[in-house]
C-alpha cells in the first residue's frame, strides 16, 4: 500500500473531478457510513492506537501530548458524532453567492464550487484524521492526509475504515487518502505539488506551521499564533468586563482564542483591577504587569512584565496586564503586538466600539463579549477545519463554505462582444 | 526622492491603517482631483512620455510594444475618465456580507475591509499606474506601484500628479507610492516584504508573472494564460454557434479571453465547419485542425494541428480546431489543455450545459455566449484590476470587492463561553 506522492495526488485530482459532481445525498450517506464504521471497528482502531501509545511511552512522551494521542471508546464515539453532524449540515457546493443580469441579457451567477485537492498536514491528534476527512468530503474536496509519525498506526486504522466505507457508499476511489509513509520527504513533495494540490492546511504548533509555510509552493491557509487582547474601556460596565476578562483567560487557557494580555483604561483601572486580580489569583493565574498595574495592585503578587511578555502566547494560566491612557494607546498596543486573530473591547460607548472595530486588522473583533467565541461551532458554522489569520480567501473560523471557492457561470442567448 | 523598499512599505502600512477609516466622500474627492490633475498637467506627462518613447526607439522597440508605451491627450483623458468612473462606483468597504444572531444573543457580522498594502508589478503600459492606483484607493488599500523601466519617466510624471492630488484631497501620505528605482533588486525586496505587503498583483506577460510567483514570499493573485475553448455541441443552434465562435476568436485576438481552440461535436461538424471556416478565412484567420477537421474542410487551407497547438495561447489570428465524438471527450480535452480561465459551450440541451458547467474547473463558464465577456466592465464590476485563474480568494474578473477581504465583528451583551 506504499504509494508515492505523485500517485496520490493524481488519484486525488481524478477523485476531485468526480466529487465535484457527487450529489449531497451520496456524500451524506458516505459520512454516516464512515461514522458507523468507526464505531463498529473500534477494536482495530484501539489496538492500533495502543501501538502508538506504547511507542510514545517508550520515547518518554507524557502529559498533554500523550493525552492528545490517546483514543478510547468515548473519543471514537465523538469522532463518529462529528461525521454525523457534518452529514446533517447543508451542502455548500452549488450555492449561488450572487446572480445578476446584464443589459445585454447575459445572466451571471457566482456559484460555490469545491477547491479541489486539499492536503492536511497535522501532528499527534488522530481525531483530526476523521474530522478533516469529513469536512473536505462534505465540501466536495478530495483530501490527502499527512499526520504525525507518533500517531501513524492510529491514523492508518482510522483511514482504512473511512476509505472503505467511502468507496462502499459510492464516493470515488482516492477521495480520502493517507500518506502511508512517515518519511519527511513525503511532506516536502506534497507541499511542492503545484497543479495537483490546490491548498494545504497545516494543523499543529507554530513550528510545524512555519515549516510548512517556508517549504510550500502550493497555497497555504494558516494561523501562527493567537495573542488576543481584551481592552476594558473607561466607560465599560465593570461587572461585565470582569466576567469577560475572566472567561477569556481562564475558561480554557491552552487554546488560540484565549486572552494573553489585558489592557485597562487608566480611568477604570483603580476601580477594576483589584477585584479582577483577586479573582485571577483565586483561579491560579500568574499576573505580570506594567509599572502602573503593579502600583495599583500593590500587595498582590504581580511580576514586572518585560517587553517579551507583550509578544508571548502563554497558552497557560499567565496574564500580562497594562494600563493605557487612552483608546488610541490600546489600539497602538494591539496593532504592535496582536496576531490578527481575535481582539475585544468592553465599553458602553458606541463611538469607541466603532473606532476599535474599524481600527484593528484582525479576523474577529468583539464588542462586549469574550474572545473565546472564535470557533466554528460557536459561530454556528457547524464544524471547523481551522482558524485563519490570513486575509486572502478565508479569515477566522473556517467551516464548509470556507472550503469552497466560486466560479462564474454565464448564460446567454448568443451574446457576442462588440 | 529615492527611497528604499523598507521605507516605502512601512509608510504604506501606516497609510493603510488610515485609509481603512477614510470616508467614501474623501476617497471620491481624491479620485476626481486626481482625474482633473492628469488632464491639467498633461504637458508634463506627455513630455516625460516623449523621453520614454525616444529611449524605446533607440533601443529598437517598435510595433505593439511601442504603441502600449505611447500616451497622447486622448489616452490621458481616458485615464482621467477611468478615475471618475471609480469615484462614481459604490464603496465596497464596510459592506456587510452576512449577519446572523446566535442563540446566546451574540450578533456576528461578516464585514468587508480593505486587504491592506497591495503591490502592483507591471510592464510597459503607463495607464496601469493610474488605473491600479484608483482601484486600490477606492477599495481602501495603500498601493505600491512598480512599473517597467521602459515607462519610468511616464510613470513618475503620472505618479507625481496622483500623489500630490491625493494628499491635497486628504488621503494619508503614502497611500499611493511608486518605486522610484528601476533596479530589479527593488522588485525582489517588494516580493519578500512579508508582514508589510499583503498582496502582489503582477500585470503583464507570462514571463513576468512566472518570475513574480517564483520569487514572491507574499501572497500573489495572478493569471498565467488564457487558453479558452468553445465547444459546439451536437444540438447547438449553428447560427448562434457561428456568431459566438467568430466573436471569441476574431473580435480581439490578442487578449486572454479570446478563444484558442474550437471543439466541435462530430454530429454537428459537417454542417457547421465549412461555412464557419469560410468566415474565418475571410477574416484572415489561420486554421490548424485535427485529421477529421481537415477531412471535412478539404479544399480549405488547414494546417495539421500538432500536440503543441492544443497547449498554445496564440494571442493572434490563429485557431486550432478539433472534432470530438462526445461531450465527455470535449470535457476531457478542456481539462487537459485548458488554463482555468474561460470556457464556453453552445448547446440547446440544458442537461449538456449543466454537465459542462459542473464538470470544468475554470473561473468563468459560458452557456451560449462568447468567452470575450470575461472582463470586469462586461461583468458590471465597473473596473478591473485583473483576471484571476487562482482559486483562493478571488477568481475571474477582479473589481473593487475583490480588492477587499472580510472581518468578523461580534457584538454581545457580556456573553462568556461555557
Amino acid at each position: 500500500m506504499k504509494t508515492s506522492i505523485d500517485l496520490l495526488t493524481s488519484k486525488a485530482k481524478q477523485a476531485a473531478l468526480k466529487l465535484a459532481e457527487t450529489s449531497t445525498s451520496v456524500k451524506n450517506k458516505a459520512l454516516r457510513a464512515m461514522a458507523a464504521g468507526l464505531v463498529r471497528r473500534q477494536k482495530e482502531i484501539l489496538s492500533a492506537n495502543a501501538k502508538d501509545l506504547a511507542a510514545a511511552r517508550k520515547a518518554g512522551i507524557s502529559g498533554a501530548l500523550l493525552d492528545r494521542l490517546t483514543l478510547n471508546p468515548k473519543r471514537i464515539t465523538e469522532m463518529a458524532q462529528g461525521l454525523r453532524e457534518l452529514a446533517a449540515l447543508p451542502d455548500p457546493v452549488g450555492g449561488v453567492i450572487a446572480r445578476w443580469k446584464r443589459p445585454n441579457g447575459l445572466t451571471i451567477s457566482k456559484v460555490r464550487v469545491p477547491i479541489g485537492v486539499i492536503g492536511i498536514v497535522y501532528e499527534a491528534r488522530p481525531n483530526v484524521t476523521a474530522d478533516c476527512a469529513g469536512l473536505c468530503l462534505k465540501s466536495g474536496n478530495a483530501v490527502i492526509l499527512r499526520g504525525g509519525s507518533e500517531a501513524i498506526h492510529s491514523n492508518r486504522a482510522i483511514f482504512q475504515v473511512l476509505d472503505s466505507e467511502a468507496r462502499k457508499s459510492g464516493l470515488p476511489a482516492g477521495a480520502v487518502q493517507l500518506v502511508w509513509s512517515t518519511d519527511r520527504k513525503s511532506v516536502d513533495e506534497l507541499l511542492e505539488a503545484v497543479g495537483w494540490v490546490d491548498l494545504v492546511i497545516p494543523r499543529g504548533g507554530e513550528g510545524l506551521i512555519r515549516t510548512v509555510v517556508e517549504k510550500a509552493k502550493v497555497p497555504v491557509i494558516k494561523q501562527y499564533q493567537g495573542i488576543c487582547h481584551t481592552f476594558v474601556d473607561a466607560s465599560a460596565n465593570l461587572k461585565m468586563a470582569e466576567a469577560i476578562s475572566f472567561n477569556a483567560k481562564v475558561q480554557r487557557p491552552g487554546v488560540c482564542n484565549a486572552m494573553e494580555t489585558l489592557l485597562v483604561h487608566r480611568a477604570a483601572a483603580k476601580r477594576f483591577l483589584p477585584s479582577m486580580a483577586r479573582r485571577y489569583r483565586a483561579a491560579g493565574v500568574e499576573l505580570r504587569g506594567d509599572a502602573e498595574t503593579r502600583k495599583i495592585l500593590k500587595g498582590t503578587p504581580v511580576k514586572a512584565a518585560s517587553q517579551k511578555d507583550w509578544d508571548t502566547e502563554y497558552l497557560d494560566l499567565i496574564l500580562s496586564i497594562r494600563v493605557v491612557k487612552s483608546l488610541d494607546e490600546a489600539l497602538e498596543h494591539i496593532r504592535r503586538h496582536g496576531s490578527h486573530h481575535s481582539e475585544a473591547i468592553v465599553t458602553r460607548s458606541k463611538k469607541n466600539a466603532e473606532q476599535f472595530l474599524n481600527g484593528i486588522d484582525a479576523a474577529c473583533l468583539y464588542w462586549n463579549a469574550s474572545t473565546r467565541f472564535t470557533d466554528g461551532g460557536q459561530f454556528g458554522l457547524g464544524a471547523e477545519i481551522g482558524v485563519s489569520t490570513d486575509k486572502l480567501h478565508a479569515r477566522g473560523p473556517m467551516g464548509l463554505e470556507e472550503l469552497t471557492t466560486y466560479q462564474y457561470r454565464i448564460t446567454g442567448s448568443g451574446q457576442v462582444r462588440r
